[in-house]
């Protein structure tokens, strides 16, 4: 479009004075020089921000990097060595052991025995934590648990499980989508194995139609057999659902070449800014320096890394000198075991540090809609009231403030009485690229993203600037 | 991330009920009815929608269309055929005169003359309306307008002038970035021709540092010689920059091959559902269908054709039935001329219509942010403290409603005393695309697209149940 007398120039204005001057009554101590700040936080973010850069360089550097692989390692220096040169108070590693499953050469997963039609691959990523697999058998679909009892032993044993059941995609937020049926994936394994299941495909966790297949987690239980799990693309899953169909007795091949070797040790990457006035208190943002194996992990987590280490050094090129230490966490583990955030709040407890307010970043580098706040119910709500007349600040910028999770690495601080915040952005993409082959550099966009370590920043600072 | 204990189930629960409880009471008659066929709108078009693949079908099998071109007539066609299924009470083509510019062979602009390095090319595309050219010429970059008052003939002369004034990347809507620096492109040849340049060269209208091109419309004005004008990319402008620093007398040519020839025969394509109560009422919804003659207009405006296409078919999916008429208005010549929307508002006036609301999409297929209304100043306060009490049946999709301008496809509805809103969807990658030949439809979300057609068709509801 042209627009040449531009909406802009009478639009603007307008709303930021209706939607400002509502809300500057209810506000905290100095709204005009906390707009002013947070203003120039964002202009610099937008201006001369690092985490673009600095995203590039890992994915194209360092790229993939699940936990206990020598791009893990890699990351670990990679991280430290960024860090080292931002003049904080402090940079370090903090040891954990972590899990270390490998996924060999590449999957081989086919349709075979088709009366009518050619055998064909489906397009598959074993699943994290799969044992290997070279067998072959008949496939049954499943799309809801019940339909999993009901077969029963008599219906799934000796067979391949294929668990199909899609994400809704009438959920507006993705991330409800995604709750609705990871269940498949995490425990689809045994679950199935309990009837004698010989293998499991599971449909992959996108709203997407396309090729990609998306790998992550799953567990076993360990009162029933280990059985091999892969995911295969949903374009895979359309199709095998259709050839089962027309074909109920075809069989499947799966051959996966992964396993889990002995545990490795491994790092959280922490850097801090010591505070002035209340340095026990700590104010952490952080991501997860871990990925999956494929792909440049860009978007899950590299994005949420780069705009954690992106805060601390806003701060300092402003010349911000916090009251309260301002801490910079880069999690290892967070996909397949989380030994970095448990090592994480095992230190924090012993050390008798405070984690006033811990804020994650793992949702994606997309356009910033809000940040979701948890606690400990006796003192939630009043850290909520505080938070609330902090949030007409945000507005410019179309955040907003709601009650919900946090992230996955800072849970293990529940507990300690502090503030767990989860960085909100938008989140229409997050899973056309999670886990899979697809979730490299170029998916991200340079300014949401630093929209992003833009507004992370100026939560830090109201927080540190007023308490809770 | 894994996050099994999701932070979804928690959060949502509580944000609807906390967001919509606050507001119900002051909620239009019947919110419950209202939130639950707005919350079909979203589910049909999220699971059964067909903007998106009727975009596909839009920039495979039409391509990129200027006004005048044979593309252009294609998309009439395709449009008219498309609507032609949805049994609407009609679909008619109306008839306009439109400007026929052509490019011609691919434009050629080379930096010559380096004492130190050897030529090189910059990526150019003719604006639309220059005259061809073969030139070459010392150069002189402008970055403000009084820099080139201040120069005068004397520093202008002969030569070519560089507009290189960026946009604004501190403005968080693109937007108003764009609206601050577009005044170079639409204006710049002629107020560089008053001091005797030969040539301009405007920096793209975008906030990326890549190698495409930006093209869009200019204006000559007749006080003045004529002089051709073309975009270079940014990177190309970075480069030229950084040359001229260093080598003040180096020469540019430029050879652009493009022209005008006599305007063409083309046409608004229109549909419409005929309104049971108040059928000389009409709400519109519409985008533009031509498009610059690079890429494949996909956002500029395939989204917001297909997405106002698809407002009418959900409509008639849900069993809607309206009480005023609702139409579709594909607009001809919204880039270079704006027939279009001048005819539609001169036969609306001749056949005594009320455009009780109009509402366009031309601002891109991504997530929705909200919508700006504006109108007559004597009416416009009665109809925006109207639609605020609407705004809280669009907060659980994330929307909110602000004063501001609408569309260039209604402007020319201004002054007939109705409703203009322009759709305002997410702006940050919209001029990463803008007039290149990188908006392809690869660069459109399938539900952020439909997220917004679902938008426009709650709004649509609500106004034709409500009124104004």
């Amino acid at each position: 479009m042209t627009r040449i007398h531009f909406w802009a120039k009478t639009c603007l204005p307008l709303y930021f004075f209706f939607t400002l001057s509502a809300n500057l009554s209810a506000q905290s101590k100095e709204p005009v020089a906390d707009e002013a700040f947070i203003d120039r936080i964002y202009d610099v973010s937008l201006t001369n921000g690092r985490c673009y850069p600095w995203l590039e360089s890992l994915c194209f550097q360092v790229g993939h990097r699940l936990s206990g692989s020598p791009e893990a390692a890699k990351a670990v220096k990679w991280a430290q060595s960024m860090l080292d040169t931002l003049g904080l108070d402090s940079v370090w590693l903090q040891p954990c052991m972590v899990p270390h499953w490998v996924r060999g050469e590449k999957e081989v997963v086919r349709v075979k025995g088709l009366k009518k039609g050619k055998d064909f691959p489906l397009a598959a990523l074993a699943l994290g934590g799969s044992i290997p697999a070279k067998l072959e058998a008949e496939v049954v679909e499943i799309n809801t648990w019940d339909q999993l009892e009901q077969l029963g032993a008599a219906g799934i044993k000796d067979k391949i499980v294929f668990f199909n059941r899609p994400m809704d995609a009438t959920k507006i937020r993705t991330f409800e989508a995604y709750g609705g049926c990871v269940d498949q994936r995490v425990g689809g394994a045994s679950r199935a194995a309990k009837y004698g299941a010989v293998g499991v495909l599971v449909r992959s966790m996108t709203l997407r139609l396309d090729d990609y297949p998306h790998t992550g987690t799953m567990h076993y239980d360990s009162a029933y057999a280990l059985i091999p799990a892969a995911a295969i693309s949903t374009l895979a899953a359309e199709n095998l659902s259709k050839a089962l169909a027309d074909e109920p007795r075809l069989k499947v091949s799966i051959q996966l070449n992964c396993k889990t070797l002995p545990d490795e040790p491994s790092f959280n990457v922490i850097g801090e800014i010591r505070g002035s006035e209340r340095p026990n208190d700590v104010i952490l943002v952080g991501g997860h320096l871990d990925s999956w194996d494929v792909g440049h992990g860009a978007h899950d987590d590299g994005a949420g890394v780069v705009q954690s280490m992106d805060v601390l050094r806003l701060l300092k090129q402003l010349g911000y000198r916090p009251r309260h230490t301002i801490r910079c966490v880069l999690f290892m583990n967070e996909e397949n075991g989380l030994r970095g955030g448990k090592m994480y709040a095992q230190e924090a407890a012993r050390k008798g540090e405070f984690p006033l307010a811990s804020i994650e970043s793992d949702a994606g580098g997309f356009t910033p809609r809000g940040f979701t706040f948890e606690g400990e119910e006796a003192v939630f709500g009043r850290f909520f009231d505080k938070l609330l007349t902090y949030q007409s600040l945000f507005e410019p910028y179309g955040l907003k403030f709601s009650r919900g999770g946090s992230g996955a690495d800072i849970s293990p601080l529940r507990g300690m009485k502090g503030l767990l915040s989860g960085y909100l952005p938008d989140s229409q993409r997050y899973f056309d690229y999670h886990h899979a082959e697809s979730d490299t550099f170029d998916k991200v966009n340079k300014r949401e993203l630093e929209l992003g370590a833009a507004s992370m920043t100026a939560l830090v600072y109201l927080i540190d600037k007023y308490g809770l």
